[in-house]
């Protein structure tokens, strides 16, 4: 930590913030610069008493900053752990060589729905079927999901095709249930700060995908998966699914570059969510080529067989049609940067950009 | 709703969409363009099913866009209802004439300190009581608030002023208990869209202040809102509490249009929250004042007898002197735009610019 | 300047660091921490070498960060001079005890329009008189100003009323012209870091109210101030006028924050635009009033007489009576933060809110 | 144009609005709904006449929005015109098959950096020189570019390598001779709403390289290209450089999905900065991988023989070596979206990552 006083600091206040370092076990050290004078609190002490003194320092009305040093996250820093984690479900592996294809609807809507979905996007390669049970809604007069029920059918889908389950929980007392059901626990980016359902998701030893905030920093997102990891929980998946700028041309803003930084930051693998990040169905594809162009470990894709009638999310669905495109269209990007695809992607006959508008 | 066509749609897709807003139950009228066609939906149908065939339309890739003409909340709107809800907590009413004070510790940390905090805003004209026994941080390597033992330390400080207590509410299984200690619920900016912990704030019939989402519109909020008043409760106090921006000056930046504009658009009261607004002690006072000025229907202000010992948000916490000096400028700013303030604040010499530095 | 290197730096590389530091003039002191090594620069080095160092000091790839400790700016910082610059035009003094009221329509659109709108808000106690001449319009297919008819109809509507008049200027070329008729040379928010405007209007001894980019931080701000005073003119006067922000509901978020912030960094008098910074008429009164309780010293205003015949800006343009009204309601505020209007607004009866509508 | 009155508008406000526009050439249509009366323009208008009559009819108090219904520009527009502009520059097209990469310095500084910069960068596959000569610097105290000797040396680097030059114009008096020496003009993102620039700019008959605003939208950037090309200079090449968010980790995020959005929207080509998109030289490679993948047309890099002594901008520059690396990377992506590079770039061993830290 540095401590930046304010122009005219008295030797007293200088006294001040040392005894505070001090006695929180640092040692100090004063430079008196010609306008300022800034201390250095040298040492290692408890991280939240750090923090706490961070803030008291700050406080102090002849403070002008106290600036962190060392990252305020520890347990997902590649700092820490220079090896990128690898979580097994079941027999794939996120993080490694191949790229992870998870892909479904948005929400699950009915047996027959979720069960067309899962079958085309096992036929094209996907890895992972999703689909939402419980579904965070900005308003209330809109379908909220299926619930238990839906966590039935997607449970009938998996065992129809193979394919492991992702799922989000949006309620620390829904935890267990999901748990049940689910291969991974999908947290929102409405709840990346709901601290609660972080500890809870940590506790149920599940993987977990972890989407950042539409509103949250970088640092903010690692700190939510800190949380996670705090609980004996070390198979967090983040995901960049695009956060909210003045543009409205696009639903999001994918921040491409959160991938790259992620990566450096963190040894945690990373997807990108090109559905969300964009809201339009005509952006997904060059968005998903982007992302693992950029290094991203997998893509999370919203699917579903007839968008015109989807309950939630139609205008950045993809059809399995366009699904399949996609993964065919892949395939070189993930070559070109050295990754492979677990399932080789049907191969069927592309149409042309005239025909698909 | 008005839906625009993509240039050079065909007469089969504008059926298709006759048809779709017909099956719905609206009447269609269409307009045609020299470069779009435009399709008008005319009637009243189900706001859920609204909501599904806007997404629907949007869908279609023949559709450029479907615009809602109507807003999608109801219950929170003054067009819906045009007197401002007024909401008593004992014998204080938020919403009318007077303009409510709630103010205290970002936390509670001890028995000693609310004591000392509630008895010195009381003293200075406070209404409520602020204090937080559950802290939603960002790290999980901080002080994480006294939970329980929080609430009943703010009891106590409630029972020795005589102040009606707020108290955040972070997880839907506490919503219980804190409703048995609380007088006004808060629900926080990271929970604003924890729609299942609205429901539940909604079922518990104690009046409810929602702050804005720190990333959300205007609208998001209102709708937020109004998930809490269809579970039948009315009491909805709305708080704006600064938005991220790309301004790192301040912590966030206090959007005093939202205040204005959410006067306007609902007839819920609405209150503001300088102190997480600036994240600076020394921008509170006047940003209160404008807010005030600006018609908000009270303020909610972190208050501690020691900052520098705060263990969370020293930083923009006002020294108890600093809320006395606070009410004593506010009164002239109350009575300029018509309002008062229930309790006369003591009258002291306020210490000049120099002396406060 | 402080200097964090990245974890594991190795000795040769501090001293690089060190080298680079003491061959620009400073003094370097090495703190050896446990996890990171921090270097701090000692001594004053001339400002242009500082900012190429601390670039060229971040470009090394074991460096993490390089930190400024001092502002970026000095001429216009309240630390280099305390007392608040006062700036005279004709008989009003600008940052003084006096708020000032500039008042007129965005464009100036023809002799009749800005001598009867010239009239009105002088009648109502305006103190300066807006209006464009030369306009920065988004689309080249919209009315892009009067130009130097512009500048003469203003002269005229001065002259008959005797306020001085502020007005835009766009282009290097015109800063001359402009000069000619105007008090006060505005500089809009998209040439805010128009760096030759900015100096040509330092050379013109005019004064000069520099609008906030857009998107521009306080700090950015305050630089390009700083290009006007290093050309030798003092008489800046900052306006804040709306940051774009992700809410859609209001044009641009007014950034009342900034003026307090502008008011403790900046000893320059600061004024707010309410007209575009929400650009609804039916905010402009109360986010004007809010302004003023913040500390502005003054207002920018759009009135217009008609605003329905506008030729641009008519949705936020208050008409003359909306703008007597404003200066009514502004009195008691401005009163309740100590300070005065030179003009006391004429009386006359206010509508009810029910008679607005 | 679709006009939505508020609820409750009377039949005589419904006729004022449908005379309003029946003088301006359109036809009405009248929808009243149950709570909204909705009005309809049928026909087509002149495009300057339309924009101040949205403005003017959305200034009515009654009425509670005018929406556009066509986008606000047109020469720039796919729908206008369905093929990609093409724009040659000497024997290189940009916009075609081939990408195009632009490198060089962020500013000349010397002969001898100039040079060298050019020669290793023509060694390695560039296509364009790039180098400023007019700096726009944030701050007064900086380098502020050579000015007219940069031109110079630009010219004589462009000779010694057969390099055609881009090069940065910031004031309409320099657009003259900036034409002189530059193959195409820049427009920086300061500058892309100095709409005296663009005239001045579109007059010249050069390629104009216009980047995006830092905070500007898609629509306004397509707009600032109208500006250009209204002036008879159809050679508008977009770049997007990243915009301005909440996210401090990044200098800027680059906005990727812009790429693609602009792509759609507009015939022109568009080309991606990554430099000033991240401002990381670690992140350049692959956010410019992704450019590439999601359809860039070529890339705009910051390069420099040695960062460390950049006089600005090296924290975010390529070495020579990495803008190698860089262009053997991009072969494969380039080739996986079916676009190739018009030089080959030379074979040699690429460090790995721990060599490269």
């Amino acid at each position: 930590m540095i401590v930046v006083l304010r122009y005219g600091a008295t030797d007293e206040e200088v006294q001040q913030v040392c005894k505070m370092l001090e006695e929180a076990g640092y040692k100090s050290a004063v430079w008196r610069g010609v306008e300022r004078t800034v201390i250095g609190a040298i040492g290692v002490i408890d991280e939240e008493l750090k923090t706490r003194l961070i803030e008291q320092i700050q406080s102090l009305p002849f403070v002008e900053n106290a600036i962190r040093i060392l990252k305020p996250y520890k347990l997902v820093s590649r700092e820490w752990k220079q090896e990128t984690t690898l979580i097994s479900v079941r027999d794939k592996i996120i993080g490694g060589e191949h790229l992870i294809i998870m892909a479904g609807p948005c929400s699950v809507e009915s047996r027959e729905q979720i069960l067309e979905t899962a079958k085309g996007v096992a036929q094209h390669g996907a890895d992972i079927l999703r689909g939402g049970a419980f579904k965070p809604r900005t308003s209330p007069h809109t379908f909220q999901g299926l619930g238990y029920e839906g966590l039935k059918l997607l449970k009938e889908a998996s065992e129809a095709t193979g394919l492991p389950i992702i799922t989000e929980v949006m309620d620390t007392r829904d935890v267990e249930i999901v748990s049940e059901y689910a291969d991974i626990l999908q947290i929102g980016t409405r709840n990346m700060q709901n601290f609660s359902l972080l500890r809870e998701a940590g506790q149920s030893g599940k993987p977990v995908l972890l989407k950042r905030g539409m509103s949250s920093t970088i640092e903010e997102w690692l700190q939510a998966a800190e949380y996670i990891c705090i609980e004996g929980n070390p198979n967090v998946i983040l995901c960049e699914r695009g956060i909210r700028t003045f543009e409205t041309y696009t639903r999001n803003t994918l921040d491409i570059s959160a991938i790259v930084a992620a990566k450096q930051l963190s040894h945690l693998p990373v997807v990108a969510d090109p559905s969300h990040g964009t809201g339009r169905r005509d952006m997904v594809i060059p968005m998903a080529l982007a992302a693992i162009a950029a290094g991203a470990d997998g893509l999370i894709l919203e699917v579903h067989p007839n968008p015109a009638k989807a309950l939630s999310d139609g205008a950045q669905s993809l059809t399995i049609q366009q699904f399949g495109e996609l993964m065919q269209r892949l395939e070189p990007i993930a070559a070109a940067v050295n990754r492979k695809l677990y399932n080789l992607p049907s191969k069927f006959e592309l149409l042309t950009a005239a025909e698909r508008h």
